[in-house]
């Protein structure tokens, strides 16, 4: 995963520009990748997100630093940004070596009836296309994607591994599939007759909009009539369940093992973290950040930071967890108060009782 | 996802007959689908499933609508019938398009030896069988379907796209197993041999009863030795997890990412909510219904609706979850309380002193 | 699954041989495999791991069981030995059927350029290897298994059908790895760019060292730089989430549908018990045990066992869980209390009034 020995590198001028950064100090080498602070060495580029690692910088091999706009003094050379984590995503797509790729349409592909397939794609060995499907150009479909019946596949998409992708199913440029993922799976819908359940028949279908990465072993379900839609920019994490219809907002980010149950709305820009479970038919605002292992049962309004199962404004979340673990005392407490007012009450009885008796 | 054009249509009156319901009103039109009462447009029929959204039935485009026996007063030609989701889902099913199917073993499968396979099968590209395997009739197999030596698939069943069924595995008829899933995974049992674990072969098999549908991305363990069973009837969501000799009773419902762990025995008629855990070696009595996320760590008499972690009857849950967030009150009231005792007990001992003064 | 009627049997002193133990009483039958107590027939071996079902020895039908060194009288020829359960796995590994192989790499498997492939594998049909792709001798890939780019699979070793393992991951020797897995898809990394998310190209890679076992339907991410590395003997279970450069210490136990957050560092034999949360950049001590459906918020020294969300020490949390479920009592206490406190309060005002009323 190197880039290739013969690639001369590139001056840290043409790399503080790429990312709109100011260089600090002089670097007369070219630099030839990017790494970890720990890691990199000589020739290469490295980063410093957080200012209380500030001393790695003295210990790096690193020829050069990326920097946020408060850095400690160093001799280093440097780039000064803003922001350099992004920076750093920048850069290090710039050095990320492309992976080689096949040309055109295996011939160990199988390619269903009527299907439209675009310019420079990369359809594996044991790739399945059925009747209709429509691929845009620069596709890559790696072996054994499952492509059904009518479904669209958008321009410079990248399709992992083992993908099943439903009939019907839609997907938008630049959209990154990890492998194992279920797209387009029927959605969970029976109706109730005596003790058994009639399969209610999930005719939508499953529709992912630009710029979205969906992680691996998700499983995004048909809608039952019309769509369950991930709006662009969306990210999920590994083994996301999202149910029939739900809509998820742009740029939302799904963490690990998040499940949605069916018709639930997640707004804009929302972060569910890890393990996060959301019932049906609630709608969840612009922006909500939701803490990991949360059981979102109500809907909430936009902004809003909650945690805990059900879900409380986060800060009351975190003074709750504290006195969770503190139930045993107060417990204790509260049977020591009994005692207490018990005494008192005896006391107050016997005061009465002997103003009775000085009467 | 339509029907053909060129399908004509159906009367009212033959809807009606096929969910034993009863048309209020005239509806000259052939029918041609059905959809949601927004989405309805003319010659489509749609339902009214909850009354409160009863005014929609002035404003739908639907030619005519499914209702229950308790329904608003209308000029819209009805069908009424008891349970009106269900007659919708049977409607559905009728009007839901045929999915294009292949006939046949394609050249592009895999049949290993001795296998025997009915007729009018589907059995797509990539699919492999295994020695010994048993196709009834019927069956469709997607791109991608593994199955192991030995593994029996019983009538009309429908494998979906990257689906692993391992070795022996026997499933019944009318099953439908959705992408990427995986039956007959071995079970995780090791012997502790000082600090390594040592795998005890799991020699058992999965199996699978007439008309059960499992989700996408489920893991159903084989046995350690005699058989994981998932009885007729039972219905599982996405990423479920079954582990070795776990038996599932008829007709349960396990919503997504459910865990179910070694040996414990789910009853008839069950829901185990989204993300619930079921520890080993219990058993979940007949029709018992467990609330999403809990933890099942004992076994549950039959009947019981519980939730939380570990479970609690449902209500004493949701009393107990309004309590949880009046924690941070609750330690407030008791050093109150405190407070206000201490103060008693210096009064009453002032009292004690100043009766001691008098006398 | 059973030993082939032609196998003569083994004598119940070479299988004591086999596991260290001793044989008490006479065995003349040669023994030709192991089941269940209860399901054991003439020519079967068990095993009584657990003193409580003693009485089951006399009904077996078992002609030899393996028992620990406390055991009860009986006249059934015995196999003694300090651990029954190892010996059991030990003894059914020897029993347990090899299943079918096919010889070398299929025709209708895809192999890339430059691949080293050792002797004696097992290559299935529609396995694909990519380029640089080295597989050692014995290993076995079934079918659907793709192998990415310059990717090594270790002696021995055994892929089950449709796992994806992407390039460069590193895996040993006498591993498994169970259907439907991912290894190696791209970590959740982004960079915020205003609303957003810049993905961070994720170059570092999985490593899975020596005798690791993976379940079905996991997915482990490779890092962004570096590696994420399970070391020697880990098992994992099903649905297993492992992020971006995660390091699981030696001979770890990970229960289903488990989640670990980027960069945690999971000590040796530690267990984490089912649809348990870790936090990123954390550190859990060797020998940690960690309950079901805990979340790990913060690092765990070494030895601990802890529960609960966010997790405390276990022994707290058995107490605290039965307190939660006492909450309605005890608010109805604190209730009663303060009603009790306001007469007291009253009553000493009263007797303060009466004492000044008395001057």
């Amino acid at each position: 995963m190197k880039v290739p020995a013969a690639f001369p590198g590139v001056s840290i001028e043409a790399l503080a520009r790429l990312v709109g950064g100011e260089v600090r100090g002089v670097c007369k080498e070219l630099l030839v990748g990017i790494s970890g602070i720990r890691e990199a060495r000589k020739g290469q580029l490295t980063f410093l997100a957080n200012r209380k690692y500030g001393q790695e910088l003295e210990t790096t091999q690193a020829s050069a630093v990326i920097v946020g706009l408060q850095f400690p003094e160093t001799d280093k050379p440097l780039i000064v940004t803003p922001n350099p984590y992004l920076a750093y995503a920048r850069i290090a797509q710039f050095f990320a070596p492309q992976p080689s790729r096949v040309r055109g349409l295996s011939p160990r592909a199988h390619r269903g009836e009527d299907c439209r397939i675009g310019e420079d794609v990369s359809i594996y060995p044991f790739v399945f296309l059925g009747n209709g499907v429509e691929i845009e150009d620069g596709v890559t479909l790696y072996p054994g994607v499952f492509v059904g019946d009518s479904a669209h596949i958008g321009k410079d998409s990248i399709i992992y591994p083992n993908v099943s992708i439903l009939s019907g199913t839609i997907i938008g440029q630049r959209v990154i599939i990890h492998s194992g993922t279920v797209i387009g799976s029927d959605g969970f819908g029976f109706a109730q007759d005596g003790m058994t359940h009639v399969k209610i028949p999930q005719t939508g279908i499953v529709q992912i909009d630009d710029d979205c990465e969906i992680g691996a072993n998700n499983t995004i379900d048909r809608a039952a009539l019309g769509k369950t839609w991930i709006k662009a920019g969306v990210k999920t994490d590994n083994l996301v369940h999202v149910a029939h219809n739900v809509v998820v907002g742009e740029n939302s980010l799904l963490i690990a093992q998040v499940g949605i149950s069916g018709s639930a709305t997640i707004g804009k820009g929302v972060i569910l973290a890890g393990q996060v479970g959301v019932a049906g038919h609630i709608t969840i605002g612009d922006r909500v950040m939701v803490g990991g292992k949360s059981g979102v049962a109500k809907s909430i309004p936009a902004g809003e930071v909650v945690s805990g199962n059900p879900t409380m404004p986060h800060q009351t979340y975190l003074r709750t967890r504290t006195l969770i673990q503190h139930l045993p005392e107060m417990g204790k407490k509260i049977r020591s108060l009994e005692d207490r007012i018990r005494f008192l009450e005896a006391e107050i009885k016997k005061g009465r009782e002997k103003d009775h008796g000085d009467r």
